[in-house]
């Protein structure tokens, strides 16, 4: 059973991610895919520790080194993601004969539509893909979807295929938690839970496993937070010694760095793993951002002590927290941006953090969005009756497994990345309303949107430029309506509201 | 038409408050109530500044000085709290001789029903009543109410009557803002804006004026919190010089002290009133501590900082911040009792302090309450139909000016503060959730009132000590219902709940 999945995912990975193919009798891998090479090496002793394998890619100017890795059963791959269009020569180096010195080439070939690169920093506070589109990050949270098996995953794809959200945080290490105490599908090590593990070698299925659902967000456009270390453990992984954890490090940079669409996240609640100390954390951060050769981003997410996020290594600052109004103050602080990954979820569980109405979490977008920073969702609605202690439920909850989403807040959340994704570029906290703790975002003097909380003001005064004409549109944050009024304003204007809560306003120079 | 008002002030007062009457031809005044008494002295000259009068009251062990005042007319009064039962014997001093060594005496008769005496804090964290009836402080604010003029009072004191609230801020100087727009009834000194006041001479009809009120609202079972200074002014009552103020402040002592229902609040947002200084604060607070004889309550609130409420004068911290939670915090803080005075008003007006829902204020007041704290309520609706900007509206709003309630808080307010008078008193903050931000009150081991915000569990995990058995009741502190579940509970305990927000739980022992 096993070895059928693991031949289709195999195929899979070949016709849909890699897309390399053969032109005029020279092979081609389009921009920012994934370039493959596969040799054949030794399978006696241990190839995880004993076999060294990399290869120098030259191509566009550059030359990138990129670690290879053992794929079992005598397997040795090489993966490259390039970022230059044209010819790139490559030439591999080990210390096995059978693997050294192996010579090829490619040609890369420009990105076709929907293929706009990795996600990258832009301009301090914002993110942007590798085409220059901006990426408004709309998170969402399942831990451990990767580890349920097919048929939950193929739920989870089709779920996440409604254009909800463009990045998910995901585990890489199985999850133990209420909600979450089955097995895993696979183990990162070899052994079982019942026996001690071998942590000298790891389980190639466990990583092909995940690589083939960081390939299948990529085709939906989803960005893969990976989760490198999290404390919610029965197994012994989130105790590693340094020598396994950089053996484990090694290896997902190895596999996982040339997909287009991986974010590395050094911790889900870093500050909750007793293991590790400060410098341990400040360690594996640099160790990223020194081998992934792809530049991949790189965060860091607290329980309740946010990470000192001014490490120059750290790409962004991942928080959790439930004030998401503090990104404005979070991004002058860290100078980078700030991406509320968790501020609680939607749903109806005993535990605060996981029981927001679907109001207050869209609320809570509005209000982190137009004061500069990202927002991450979650859903963890519990459907059994009666309601047993967590450990006892066998409910499936997004924010654990996958499956379903059974809250009202998605829908809101795309309807604000809609609009997001029309606005301009780059919008940053404008001082537009007198009272805090409303908050606007935009462009002086071309766009602004504005955010009225629970607040249910019937009129509200805003000082406009007066050299210009402005529109005016009143938005149901909650309704998802877009209501354009029918006079034109300038200079101070007073707009007439609908008197109800989760209103936003949308101000565009005609 | 001033001066038929003038004469029946004169007579409600008498029969209303002062209740003093003679027995078997000795004088008596009930306990806390106020004794009065009449002197006639010098019309010329400058009665305010020349004359010195003040009455030595010898009675139940205790010596007790109090000052006179001029009510004009020739009129000079003294007024005296008596919190001691039995004969009470007095004699007058003053520079003038007509004043000068009278002597009288009268009995203190025992409080009847509803005179409880007035507040006072106990057990650093509390107020309670004189006779040591808890006093659950439910305040609301009309800035301006007692400038309005009769016909406008009588109504909001048909609002007041309703049993919502058992304190109102109010303002001694007049208020000049948006819906306080118009000229008040009287003014504190003789004189009019026309011409420059004479700032030498008090007008004794505006202060007149105002007991009449403070003594109607006593009558009402509402403690009169008089706010001394405020920064909302076109007259120039906010920037007097330190000799008129002490002038000012001798006299509302002098006049009001005697009633048992007042408050002192040396401002309202004292950081917004540029011409005074912390040490002018300090001052005042001072000065109030050591002149008045009755030692009524002293607090201080804040526009945006908060005063340093460990000032040893100062009895209770009042606080305008909106995250009424705090009370935790603030309690340990300053060691006294935390009374968030304003944490922004019911309505729906265009600044956000004034735009709440009722759902957001009611929260509001849930959560500072079962964080250990107090809080207060306004209600800022217009009603007025096109909205103009404010300074253009006739709008009346009980904020401003009295009136009535439009708000949907209030009959919220008064089924919390129905739950709060039937709980044991004292109660303190309790861990009681696992998950925060989910505060509890409560008694250890006897009686739980926690509450879950706006989160909508389906049911919560609580550990209630194994020795007793609890009953539980679910209350919506929306719907004002209290739903005893069937079963009692001990131990570890998973209450199922309406999976809606606003949800409070109380748990008694049995």
């Amino acid at each position: 059973m096993q070895m059928k999945n693991h031949i289709k995912i195999k195929n899979s990975l070949f016709v849909l991610l890699l897309s390399a193919c053969t032109l005029f009798g020279q092979k081609t891998i389009e921009k920012w895919k994934v370039f493959e090479t596969t040799l054949n090496g030794p399978t006696d002793g241990n190839p995880f520790k004993e076999v060294q394998l990399s290869a120098r890619f030259v191509g566009g100017g550059d030359t990138i080194s990129v670690s290879g890795f053992y794929d079992g059963d005598g397997v040795y791959k090489i993966r490259f993601m390039p970022q230059q269009e044209g010819k790139w020569d490559y030439v591999t180096t080990s210390n096995v004969k059978k693997l050294n010195h192996k010579k090829g080439s490619f040609v890369c070939t420009p990105a076709t539509k929907d293929n706009r690169g990795p996600v990258a920093v832009v301009d301090t506070f914002y993110f942007a893909y590798a085409d220059g589109t901006p990426h408004h990050s709309f998170g969402t949270t399942c831990y451990g979807w990767v580890h349920q098996g097919d048929s939950l995953a193929e739920v989870t794809l089709k779920t996440l295929s409604k254009g909800y959200f463009n990045k998910i945080r995901m585990c890489i290490f199985p999850k133990s938690y209420d909600w979450n105490n089955n097995e895993p599908l696979y183990y990162p090590f070899e052994g079982t839970p019942l026996k001690n593990w071998d942590y000298s070698r790891l389980n190639p299925a466990f990583f092909r496993n995940i690589e083939k659902r960081i390939a299948q967000l990529d085709s939906l456009g989803i960005e893969a937070d990976l989760i490198v270390f999290h404390p919610y453990d029965r197994w012994g992984f989130s105790a590693l010694d340094r020598e396994t954890e950089n053996m484990y490090i090694d290896y997902i940079i190895a596999r996982f760095a040339a997909f287009r669409n991986v974010w590395w996240s050094m911790a889900n609640e870093y500050d909750f793993m007793r293991n590790k100390k400060l410098s341990d954390w400040d360690y594996y951060i640099e160790k990223f951002a020194k081998k992934d050769p792809f530049h991949h981003l790189i965060g860091i997410h607290n329980g309740v002590r946010f990470y000192d996020h001014t490490n120059p290594h750290l790409t962004h600052a991942s928080i959790q927290n439930e004030d998401t109004y503090r990104a404005k103050e979070l991004r002058m602080k860290y100078k980078k941006p700030v991406v509320f990954d968790e501020c609680r979820y939607e749903g109806n569980i005993p535990w605060s953090w996981g029981n927001l109405t679907a109001q207050a979490l869209t609320e809570k977008f509005w209000r982190g969005i137009t004061n500069g920073g990202y927002v991450g969702h979650g859903d963890t609605y519990v459907t059994e009756d009666p309601i047993q202690f967590p450990d006892e439920s066998s409910d499936v909850l997004w924010w654990s497994k996958g499956g379903v989403l059974r809250g009202e807040s998605p829908e809101r959340i795309k309807f604000l990345r809609g609009i997001l994704e029309k606005a301009p570029p780059q919008m940053k906290p404008i001082p537009l309303f007198t009272w805090m703790p409303f908050s606007c975002i935009g462009i002086e003097h071309e766009y602004y949107l504005g955010y009225l909380n629970d607040a249910q003001p019937r009129s509200i005064v805003i000082d406009l430029p007066k050299d210009a004409l402005y529109r005016v549109d009143v938005i149901d944050t909650w309704d998802m309506t877009i209501t354009p009024m029918q006079k034109k304003f300038s200079g101070r204007s007073l707009i007439e509201l609908p008197e109800k809560p989760y209103i936003a306003i949308r101000i565009i120079k005609q």
